[in-house]
């Protein structure tokens, strides 16, 4: 039985019980043709075409476990190509038929994931409501009255609805962020150039980036891994260099004073204090910030030389066509026009500045928790005030392209009388996608209820899956064990456990003399035929393991550890010299028990 | 007696004889007014004032060892402020008094530098050529006829003349390199940001880079470290993060086919092709890449937007004095008026397709030798032809701001009767100034003729002090050792020897049975009285550091070691338990002579 919420998890576990693409297929025909919001599909694909690809993936490649998607569905959004159907971002005398699959898409689809349809938007994804479409305005899935948020209106509530695992959206000002509020769903816009931007309609070329709505931290860094890669024909593409947080004692900053602004919806305001709460009680420290040069960055945005780039995108369309177009998109590209090259500039000069500011910020912080969105509208109220209440929308997400930031919203609970989610989004700086993802799975998981329209869907727990793969392992033995006073090395280096385990039979552990804090060693003692020692394996970044290393005083130092299972990792051992007048504590089975014995008896 | 040129090492000498900074001020005195060439200085600082300066520094700071550049004189472009001398940028009308020393210029201050004056450039720094200046046109010091090269021209003559140690420059296009050649100094172009350009007259504010003329590439290199600092005021400083090229065998990309352009300067070219001989004879391998994105991003500079940044840096001043400026400077800035916003984001994209060409040649290599400049001439070739020649002077410097590279030129010799000199430049990814300065030093030992004016000045070895600070070191003792087979897994990652040494007395070293290529095995056994085992100390970047012990199979493994001078490094020791079938070779006193005394016997 497919879930309401159709999760990585629950595909995989039909998949291995032995349901077939083509069953979800149909499932996704007979739900798409129930759903009441027709405004979500700009070209679905056809139900024909549908079998047909899932006919077509379990020829080539009869085994689930053969492709990390396999029989995936998903959406995009229509301003990024697949071939064989139109590309319109949302403005019908804008549409071209693509000859080739965007990169992300040609990479899911080779991972085995199936396109649903092509997505409505906020034209030329000019918009964070989702109401700025001549195909209409989707809703969200929880009160059709309300915005759907946009620009990636559509590929938000495909997901939210049941109809697809994921979607592809962009985000330039928050469109992959502000309707992943509004539908209960996470909202992963990576760091600008981790996923490549060929085949997607630029709306700001230098900030674009493709984002993945999905219901979970753990499924939507899954598909991001497979989606991304370096693309050298998108001259904005990047390779990730990973950077780290602290694992533990995270620093997170939030919003305060004047800047607390919710535009009178206590609602909203009441989930961001609880997510807050929610934070601190998972072992961050909450810090106050200034969030003014964020606001005046976001402000440039539209306000600054930004909005040129939206006329660059279209520029030959423009001249010609601009008549056709939605008429506040069109009012907001046309104020590019007369702008100077020395706006341009001054206008990064600006911007650097404000960066600058904003440093003195992240100064205090390594992360930012911020509302999503600080208000909803219903679709009434937002085309009353096209330009104003978009603006509202963006407060908290405009900035982050602008600075080069990595985003993650989450969400956060539901307002009192469990009708409007709310949602919040942790931002950090570039490359920091999988640090991030490692607390706001955490963060989803203390705070969210269900996924998308699925309110009683099971949040999954955070995943070793989510360690990145460049980290290095390192076997930890005593004083760095989870809960001794060393630990704190570990996680503020960025460190995740990546599993418990046990030494070979032929290893030895003493207890050192005079250390402090007290420490052992381990040693390798071939032909002794003990029961093992208990051990951690962490993981860390290379450049932190290196630093790590170069501190380990004599006589510890680090060389190859095998355990149990036959898995070798470097660890901590020790010189031998250092054992011959320090007390054999093998017989305990670990430093653990050792401590603990030692204290009992 | 202080030599004709002013290097460190002879200043270090003369003060540690007992010579004082009055006796140097009083050389710089006599030169700077025997000096034919009337155009270096815009102000000089006033004979009183110098000796001042080294009266108060003696004052302030007795001892010689107490500041790092105690007493040492320099020069600073007229385009960057000290504290009561007015900056012109060679515009007399634009002239103002500046409150505050720059950024930099305090640093050099504060580590006991003293300023001999303001001198000449193209004004706003705005040519390659140093004759667009009201004030004159420096010459080469090598021929009266020739052009200095700008449009850091005076701060190029007071170095090469033998007036000062170093000097300031600024470079944008080129004119902290471009001068370097053609007064056999060596030229440092740092990444852009790490000496703040707080209190410099901007002239593309988004690429601007302070600039050092030194005859050395270690003095150089010295100064650029007490210079560069981060600098919260101005928004375009960043933190040094030290990337590393490999120590040998680096590639070496170099100009082939239709991009070798010398404008018919066999002399240049010659002095290139012997550079290229000599680079390959120190271990580099040379590789031919495709200049052509190179080039087309050079011409972007003033072909494209980003003299729109010449405009808006004087923006007020070009509305009102534009009639007061050169007419060369006033033409190419005019040529900025009437480009749009939209015209500047293109540029960018172009600028951005051209990095991502560029990024497969870099694919091919780890830095570019490049001629510094193609050709020289005469001041009255120059006039004649402008804007064109002075384009010629920038065709292998002008991208390298717009690609975020560092670069260091260095002399190379002179043409064929010993009359002008010639020079190369490597460049390097932005971050790599450190590495870039082992290299660069090398190849000036390998290739240059004395420092400035005085061609029997003896160039200075490459330094430990050019070391990165933040490496980590690691001691070895066996394969890893410099010849030895796996030498080159520490060479590849950027790993410099530091020095060699020999263990306390305590260690003892097994030849390892079964190991390919063969290992010893190093362990520390207290009590042994042994004459200690010869090991090297070598230092590696910290990321690199944490991959290569993660690779070390056992029974070796890292420790820390202590040498017989009582320092004390992580390096290579052997778990106990693999040395009791292992042979003792403690007492050839090393790796090295067992593997050859056992060759031999």
């Amino acid at each position: 039985m497919l879930p309401t919420f159709l999760d990585l998890a629950s595909l995989n576990a039909f998949y291995r019980e032995g349901g077939t693409p083509l069953d979800v297929v149909e499932a996704v025909i007979a739900r798409r043709s129930a759903l009441a919001d027709k405004a979500v599909f700009i070209t679905p694909t056809s139900d024909e075409g549908l079998r047909q690809a899932a006919r077509d993936l379990m020829a080539a490649h009869p085994d689930p476990q053969s492709l990390p998607l396999w029989g995936v569905p998903f959406a995009v959004k229509d301003n990024i190509d697949v071939a064989g159907m139109p590309t319109t971002a949302a403005c019908p005398a804008f549409a071209y038929e693509p000859a080739a699959d965007a990169f992300v898409v040609a990479r899911l689809k080779a991972a085995g994931a199936i396109v649903i349809g092509k997505t409505n938007l906020d034209q030329f994804a000019t918009g964070l409501n989702g109401t700025r479409s001549p195909y209409g305005a989707p809703r969200s899935v929880f009160d059709a009255d309300y915005i759907s948020g946009g620009s990636s209106s559509g590929s938000a509530v495909a997901v939210a609805a049941g109809l697809c695992t994921f979607s592809l959206g962009t985000d330039t000002a928050g469109s992959g962020r502000v309707p992943a509020m509004f539908n209960n769903l996470v909202g992963i816009k990576p760091s600008i150039g981790l996923l490549s931007a060929t085949g997607v309609v630029p709306a700001c070329r230098s900030l674009d980036c493709v984002s993945i709505f999905a219901g979970s931290v753990a499924d939507g860094t899954v598909i991001r891994r497979v989606a991304e890669g370096f693309d050298e024909v998108d001259a904005y593409s990047r390779k990730m260099q990973s950077r780290t947080l602290a694992s533990a004692g995270l620093r997170v900053g939030v919003l305060t004073g004047a800047e607390r602004e919710f535009y009178g919806n206590a609602e909203v305001e009441r989930i961001y204090d609880h997510a807050i709460t929610a934070t601190e009680a998972l072992g961050a420290k909450i810090v106050s910030i200034d969030y003014a040069p964020f606001r005046q960055a976001a402000e440039l945005l539209y306000g600054g030389p930004w909005v040129a780039e939206r006329l660059a995108a279209v520029a030959d369309f423009f001249a010609t066509h601009s008549t056709d177009m939605d008429p506040t998109v069109r009012g907001i590209i046309a104020g590019a026009e007369g702008k100077t090259a020395v706006e341009a500039f001054d206008g990064q000069y600006r911007l650097a500045d404000l960066r600058r500011q904003a440093e003195k910020q992240w100064a205090l912080c390594d992360v930012l928790l911020l509302p999503t969105a600080p208000t909803s509208y219903t679709v009434t109220e937002m085309q009353a005030e096209p330009v104003l209440r978009n603006s509202h929308l963006g407060r908290y997400t405009n900035f982050v392209n602008l600075f080069d930031c990595a985003a993650i919203a989450v969400p956060a609970g539901f307002d009192a009388d469990g009708h409007l989610p709310g949602g919040v989004t942790l931002i950090g700086p570039a490359f920091s996608d999988d640090a991030l993802a490692q607390w706001a799975a955490r963060l989803h998981k203390a705070l969210g209820v269900g996924q998308g329209i699925d309110k009683s869907a099971a949040i999954p727990e955070f995943s070793s899956a989510l360690v990145p793969t460049e980290f290095l392992p390192l076997v930890v033995v005593g004083a760095h064990l989870t809960g001794m006073p060393l630990n704190k090395e570990l996680t503020n280096a960025g460190g995740l456990l990546l599993k418990s385990g046990t030494t070979a039979a032929d290893y030895r552990l003493f207890a050192l003399p005079n250390t402090t804090p007290p420490k052992p060693g381990l040693v390798r003692v071939p032909g002794h035929a003990g029961s093992g020692i208990a051990v951690e394996v962490w993981a860390l970044p290379p450049a932190e393991y290196g630093a790590f290393i170069a501190r380990i005083p004599a006589p510890l130092g680090v060389g190859k550890i095998e355990l149990k299972d036959g898995s070798v990792y470097s660890g901590f051992l020790c010189e031998s010299y250092a054992l011959s007048d320090a007390q054999d504590i093998s017989h305990f089975g670990g430093w653990r028990d050792f401590i603990n014995g030692g204290a009992g008896t």
